[in-house]
């Protein structure tokens, strides 16, 4: 069995190490051009070529949760697309969001620019009850941030393309239920994939409809925001704010107002890193499942690539 | 009935306002002193005379969950104390404490320098294994606050004067346990009761137990720590840092040290603050209970004065 790595911005030898020790039978390498057909793909945003070039591969496999970089290429027909299921980031997603959540419902920014000022100062209280968080995507990152959030007793809502039900969480679906969805909505989570149906979706008539006051948190893909839209709409009062991780170009440009705004806060592409451990032996197990003759379907995380996602 | 209200600190007009409406048929006041006799009291730190003039008290309510202002005085002998038994205060205390644990896990404070310096950074992952959380105190908050912990995948331990059972939380008891507790901690929450056994429990001798690089959260009393030990094991590089909520002094005095430390977060003793309405409801149902004839034994929170919470 032949592995091909081909994964750009990622030091390649520790995962051929890694995923050498979990498939000790098989050949790992990283992919040049012109290279030996391989069995199985490890990648992350690969050139055109490689796709071209590779055509005896069984399974393509994502080593992240989002596929958008690899949707917007020519896939070969039947091939299965497999992203990361999990694979530790799921926890992370829901520290990140917590965190964000409590951060600006508590008002500890606010009260650690008080004590750099040396002011001890109270602030009342605010309800929980107003300081609704709607989740937009309800897949296995979407489905643990609600969960997480139900936790600290905030009213949960959910927004997802088809109707889930989870525990504790209101949750809207489709089209149909959007607009409901938003004018509920207090703090925005987006936790979408980045599909032709959500890029752009958080723009100026879809914040507009947030309840005034509202936050949003993006930790989904920056083309799910328009950036000029969320400014406006802080800076004509109707959002309190934002927490982003993501952006249409990154690292973020130096210029980008997003970097000196004081109500956004930036993160560097950091709420949930792809765990190297965690995802080698989940991709391993995949692979060794396929090898032998598992079928596609009872793998968790292939990709519908009508959905795209 | 007849209820004296007297509480330092405290605007008293919403609690009255308050309890009138929960307890329509009582005469519900400010205490002033050779005020007429009252059946219940609800105070907070009230002067010593107020009890030897208060005879015909059947119940001392506690408008917080600390009693330690109150222990310090002169208690009439078979009149119960109750303090607040949650009342809103462990879902913000699990809210703090989860915010101050990913904060400093996920170094999002480190994030949030380097974007200030508009600094795109990557740092490397800090291990969840490694960050054992340790929580002293197992009522009702210190339980909430480890059972949130757990949600997000950290070791969790807990370590209380009795022994008790928690899931999902390695609980050690008692001084037997104390040495074992502390040197399996990384990350150090005290949400103790403040009492003679207590007091100064956070110093040199204990914090050097901790692993290196340990981080302290005190969100129980300013009394249980001794500041300038904790200074000098961070200075010296054996701690990381803290996120102090309270002090031996409130407000925190202008020129003590903690206010600038560069790894000291102070917040101004809001990490559970009294909230009027659900702490009214509950005294107000606890009063109306003792006087149909409901047996102390019957209540939450009432206070064992030997042990001194």
């Amino acid at each position: 069995m032949r592995i091909s790595f081909c994964c750009t911005d990622t030091k390649a030898q520790p995962w051929l190490d890694g995923l050498q020790a979990a498939l000790p039978g098989a050949v790992v390498e990283v992919w040049s051009p012109s290279a030996p057909l391989a069995d199985f793909a490890v990648v992350w945003a690969p050139p055109q070529q490689f796709l071209e070039e590779q055509t005896q591969l069984k399974g393509i496999f994502n080593i992240g949760a989002g596929v958008d970089a690899l949707m917007k290429l020519r896939l070969p027909d039947g091939v299965p697309v497999v992203r990361l299921d999990d694979a530790g980031m799921s926890v992370q997603m829901a520290e990140y969001v917590c965190h964000a959540v409590i951060r600006h419902f508590r008002e500890f920014d606010r009260y650690e620019a008080d004590v750099a000022n040396g002011k001890w100062s109270y602030r009342k209280p605010c309800l929980r009850q107003d300081f609704s968080v709607g989740v937009m995507g309800l897949g296995v990152l979407g489905e643990r941030v609600s969960r997480a959030l139900t936790q600290f007793e905030f009213p949960v809502m959910g927004w997802s393309r088809s109707a889930k039900a989870i525990q504790g969480v209101q949750c809207f679906a489709g089209e149909a239920g959007f607009h409901d969805f938003l004018a509920a909505t207090r703090i925005l989570v987006c936790l979408l994939p980045l599909t032709a149906d959500t890029e752009g979706i958080l723009r100026h008539d879809t914040l507009a409809r947030l309840q005034p006051g509202a936050y949003v948190i993006n930790v989904a893909r920056g083309n799910h925001l328009i950036d000029q839209d969320l400014i406006a709409l802080i800076d004509s009062g109707h959002l309190a704010g934002a927490t982003l991780d993501v952006f249409r170009t990154e690292p973020l440009p130096a210029a980008h107002p997003f970097w000196t705004h004081p109500k956004i806060t930036v993160t560097p592409h950091t709420s949930a890193r792809t765990l190297r451990e965690e995802s080698i032996a989940q991709i391993a197990g995949k692979i060794r499942a396929l090898h032998t003759g598992a079928p596609i379907a009872s793998l968790a995380g292939v990709v519908d690539p009508k959905k795209g996602y």
